[in-house]
């Protein structure tokens, strides 16, 4: 199998090489080529998503990102819109077809000390955000700023919202079998729309699928004073970005937090956090979200599910013998990722 | 001066009742009226916002506000939109042209412990949530549902953005002089307008205050992580649904958050609790929030400051010595409402 590497941005690079070390060691027969995005790649080709790396996305099986994106206060942020490095992490997404997000948000046994919340609501979290990735007010082609007056619209069709569902009750399936719905169908049109479809797909094809409604702004509470209510959580693009970032915070800190982002081509995997440019180049960045990440390719884009198992079970070992600075302790990113390989062995 | 009061649904009529028995202690030449809201008012007028009610605003100087709308599962939520009980709430919101809701946050000393964060990070927190309440996806009336298909729109404009800002800056100017604006100017064009029309506001007519600019995930993530680095958060209607109940957790009781939204005309105040019909007529709420909500009329909707601050002081010293149910104590409505009113004396 081939896998496409974009390393990025700001420690992108560093975290990426140790998820490819693993990638390696636990699936030898992989290839992995590189290639440019985000900000880096506006500055040597003048594209946030290169042409290149566009083509080279064809004969992919998986793609494993980095980060992109520079300081507050970098140039790239001043260019136009569509040159920034986050336009270029926009274009991947949809390049690629990926319209489902999907974000596990677990508190590791033995780290609940690390959550901003009482260790007694952060003990046995384990929520799966499913974010609806490619339509809504992200990409709907109704917007404009012109002088005093902006708009963007939210739009969703009933095909759109279907087939991120399915991807929830799928993963509900190995799961619970609970599904949050989140919407704010008390005020929005395009809520009802979802709301309706959601729940007509579970009637019809996921009759053993636990499912409800919830409003967002109730969710956004709810998930920090009661977070173990939740199993699998599923929502549009924008609530999606919003309560993903808030439920990441649980487990205390971003370095742990992979990601998959799926459809119907190649899938996408990726740490959550940011490029962090304060410390990238150093060897000090956390690598474990990438390589978690890996693990996710390992189980959604190339089917090894045993693998990927045995991914997560040396990084929770590494986690608890060579925890990072971000985590309280000592281990740089070669230490950390070290201590995976050598459980892996 | 002249107050309607609309005690609403659930729990909404004895926490009312409570902030005016309070009201009448420390300004006894209000004069109260009271009037239909929600569903209640659905049941007997047929209408949510009826208009006797908005025709006994006209002269109005101040609107105390219960809770609207039911369980879950009730009845009123199968109604067509516009004559669910939240649609009254928001047309009353219209009707008054309220465009700025004010949700202080604040961690009561001694009170850390209910918080489902941990204690030092609770500790001392003090934020105040400006909310753009008229504007945005939530009125915009470009909105459809049709077959397959359904759309809202995002909108604002520089004097919608101006109008609110102001009202934060004002705040600020209160209080530690930083302002948060947040938005999704790296994806969305009406976020580009507001941070622009924010940041030039500041820059005409603000330069005392400290404006910084944050995206709506970012902080979704650092309010809980980090709450003390806020001081005036302001921001769009539907995000500010969101932050502002998110935000409300901290303090461990939405029993203890008040609210008020300013306009043009008299201002509105509530508690921003639900109606809790599960606990109504029993006698059991906490009508702190309604308290201080009608604190907040006295400070913002009547210009009585001194009498503000001792309705504060009041509530403070009463949660003390009378902690409600919800706040791990024995106090029932009428208890804690005799605490007040001692403490007033
Ligand atoms: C960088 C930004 C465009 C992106 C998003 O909003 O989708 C990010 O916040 C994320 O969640 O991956
Ligand atoms: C009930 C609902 C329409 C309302 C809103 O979204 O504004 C509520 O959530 C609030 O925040 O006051």
């Amino acid at each position: 199998p081939k896998i496409i590497t974009l390393p990025g941005d700001g420690i992108g690079p560093e975290v990426t090489a140790a998820a490819v070390a693993v990638l390696r060691e636990v699936a030898p027969d992989v290839i992995t080529e590189e290639h440019a995005i985000g900000g880096g790649a506006f500055d040597t080709h003048g594209d946030p998503f290169p042409q290149r790396t566009r083509d080279a996305l064809q004969d992919a099986d998986a793609v494993l990102l980095g980060t992109v994106g520079g300081a507050h206060d970098s140039p790239w942020n001043r260019l136009p819109r569509h040159l920034r490095p986050e336009s270029g992490l926009l274009a991947l997404r949809k390049a690629l077809g990926c319209y489902a997000n999907l974000r596990p948000v677990r508190v590791q046994p033995g780290l609940e000390h690390l959550s901003p919340l009482k260790p007694e609501l952060a003990r046995g979290v384990d929520i799966l955000i499913v974010r609806e990735l490619l339509g809504g007010i992200y990409f709907d082609g109704d917007r404009r700023l012109e002088g005093h007056v902006a708009y963007n619209t939210m739009r969703y069709t009933t095909p759109e919202v279907e087939r991120v569902a399915k991807v929830a009750f799928w993963a509900a399936e190995q799961r619970k079998g609970r599904v949050t719905s989140v919407d704010k169908a008390n005020v929005l049109e395009v809520s009802e729309l979802w709301r309706r479809d959601v729940q007509a797909l579970r009637d019809r094809e996921y009759r053993s699928i636990h499912l409800n409604h919830e409003y967002v702004d109730s969710v956004a509470m709810l998930i920090v004073a009661n977070p173990s209510r939740y199993d699998v959580v599923v929502t549009e693009n924008l609530f999606g970005d919003i309560l993903s970032d808030l439920a990441a915070v649980i487990p205390g800190s971003l370095g742990l937090m992979p990601s998959a982002s799926l459809g119907d081509g190649p899938g996408l995997f990726e740490p959550i956090h940011g490029s962090a440019p304060d410390i990238a180049g150093q060897g000090m960045a956390n690598p474990a979200a990438a390589i978690q990440s890996a693990g996710m390719l390992l189980r959604h884009g190339l089917g090894r599910p045993d693998a990927a198992n045995q991914v997560d079970r040396a990084v929770a070992l590494a986690l608890r013998q060579h925890p990072t600075r971000d985590l309280g302790g000592q281990a740089d990113t070669q230490t950390f990722t070290q201590a995976v390989l050598r459980a892996l062995e």
